[in-house]
């Protein structure tokens, strides 16, 4: 196949947001998925992107249909002990989330991308990343080769890219399961609701006029068999409905139990490979912050290639670094927020969490705090 | 011996705190303690108080020579890396510490208490607490039995009035140990010093022109014959030194090896025995909170008593909750505190730590958060 400058390896958040900004750079790339294009414009995943990433995306003409089309919140509800606790994070920050399905922002930067870009490509290998790079895969139309100056891994948790990082892995497992659950069923509050409860926790997601998106703490060993329609409709009845807020039924459409756990890459790059996204760190969607982290260090990774273009390496050199500030940041408020929503089986934490809820509740200092870095912001703590 | 009102077991902070507004209120009561007058006065302990506390005890004119001697301090150093990290929090609260020991308020606190006491008593017992309650203790003049309406149980976390509550117990241990240390020497910086090492936590207190108190997070099993002199001047100076702030040895005074646990009843009275103070829950020194909740129990107990002789009970029927509010608080307060200060053996973890600090460092609001529950104040939150 010859020689592009940058093969970028998963057209996810990251690999598609990396792509736009290069080619709108004249930086010529190679962007290689291994699912169809209509797979990844259909599969349901994150939902939530904080209002300076769809700034920084609107600045690159990437979120023309995003900022027509999203929803956007500005506050979400605490319901506990029969009682319901808004929380108005908008007011508190000015900033709000744009709430857009994932698969949605796949396809609108697909339709915009002027480059390369093969789907449904197996067996992809990178080879001599610290001399003169080059990538070898599998397409329908045979196997190939091309070299290139950069490669950037943005493949996912399951990708192939992580493992040619030579890093220490740092976990944390949470020891729970959520189940995430899709009705077609009208909101039955305006936004988001968390609920916390004695049952374990449980999340209302208003989506479309039509589908609502809840979730429900479970054991981590569940799967969908576990849950009978009946069983979801008393849990998610028992833990989230107070006098003046019931909970609307409708036929459940996905049933899955998420992941919780995280992992943190110690370094993101090897040579002239680069990671981005969750093929360098997973974050439990308890924050809703991962597709976040993945379109962050889509922007950093793009100005430090182009820096290096232009003769600057310092950029890509603390690529790293600036990512792993900011992922840090979201993993220490992810587990914070997890405290708060799942309490703890030891009667001591568990106080510790209701105390942390209160204090929230009721101190303006605490609020403006926990809004300030549950909404995020471009620049680093 | 006859009848009072109210017999206080235990001469510290909360007890006397709790007879001198009894007083001043014509409440008849009498204090016992079972070590000397001598002894408590000269009892190092606790030493920080923070400012809405100073102000009650002042509006209650127990605050005069406190007032007139103590220090305040309104800001602190954090240093890890090598680097000072000074953080003001009387600028972001308008508020202070005062620097007092706590056996410099116990004497204060005698001194102007105008009821009745007894040092040195032994075998107190509690009886018919839900009835006609009484008690009995032996001193130098024999066995005494004396009726009363209420018993307030201020004997600290080692006293006999606790096991009257039949309480759940929540605890927490942390699993590691301070070695509290008194030297001999000035003051190496201007107040509190918090260090962040990978060797473990060091802070320094600056107190007097003369005397200097240090602390070094040890093993919890560890005893001060772990500790020569010349092994905790070798850690200090590793903890602590920077490039400009050298750390000046002097003669080690005071060598001891701090529990580092909590624990909290989950009911603090039973019949007409209140429990005030460490009889009632435990918070390891790291955020100096002890004494504060202590006096903020004193506080409420007196004017529940008052309150009860007015012909009110609902002051006292909601005593528990009112103390426990502020308790879990300054818990929660601690144990995050804890994660920033002696970080943790999984990396996970230690890196949420690193990740707090850097917020703490880098972002106003997480300042403002954190600066208000540091000092707290009276409103609960």
């Amino acid at each position: 196949m010859g020689r592009t400058r940058v093969v970028i390896v998963g057209a996810g958040p990251a690999g598609l947001t990396l792509a736009n900004l290069l080619r709108q750079a004249d930086i010529d790339c190679l962007l290689l998925e291994q699912e169809t294009r209509e797979f990844i414009e259909h599969r349901p995943r994150a939902g939530f992107i904080e209002e300076w990433a769809v700034r920084e995306l609107e600045r690159h003409g990437l979120a023309d249909r995003l900022v027509e089309r999203a929803q956007t919140h500005g506050k979400f509800e605490f319901r506990f002990e029969g009682e319901r606790h808004p929380f108005n994070y908008a007011e508190l920050t000015g900033q709000r989330h744009f709430v857009y399905p994932q698969q949605e922002l796949v396809k609108d930067l697909v339709a915009v991308y002027r480059g390369e870009v093969r789907f449904s490509v197996s067996d992809v290998q990178l080879h001599d990343l610290t001399t003169e790079p080059f990538v070898t895969f599998t397409d329908d139309e045979g196997h190939h080769r091309i070299d290139c100056d950069f490669v950037a891994g943005c493949d996912g948790a399951r990708g192939v890219t992580q493992a040619y990082v030579p890093a220490n892995i740092a976990r944390h497992d949470y020891g729970i399961g959520w189940l995430a659950l899709l009705a077609e069923a009208p909101p039955s509050a305006d936004g988001v609701i968390f609920g916390i409860h004695p049952r374990g926790f449980a999340a209302h997601m208003a989506r479309t006029p039509t589908v609502t998106r809840f979730y429900l703490q479970c054991s981590p060993t569940d799967t969908d068999a576990d849950w009978p329609d009946d069983r979801v409709w008393t849990e998610l009845h028992a833990r989230l409905t107070v006098s003046d807020g019931k909970i609307i039924e409708g036929p459940l459409i996905e049933k899955r139990v998420l992941d919780m756990h995280n992992y943190v890459l110690d370094r993101m790059s090897s040579g002239r490979l680069f990671l981005a996204g969750e093929a360098a760190h997973l974050v439990a969607p308890i924050g809703a912050k991962g597709m976040n982290l993945a379109i962050h260090d889509a922007l950093l990774l793009a100005e430090g290639i182009i820096a290096h273009y232009e003769g600057n390496e310092s950029t890509l050199d603390n690529y790293t670094a600036a990512c792993l500030g900011r992922v840090w940041q979201y993993q220490e408020f992810s587990q914070w927020l997890s405290d708060i929503f799942h309490g703890s089986p030891d009667p001591f934490q568990n106080e510790l969490s209701r105390a942390r809820l209160r204090r929230l509740l009721g101190s303006r200092r605490a609020a403006e705090s926990f809004a300030e870095i549950y909404i995020g912001q471009r620049a680093d703590f």
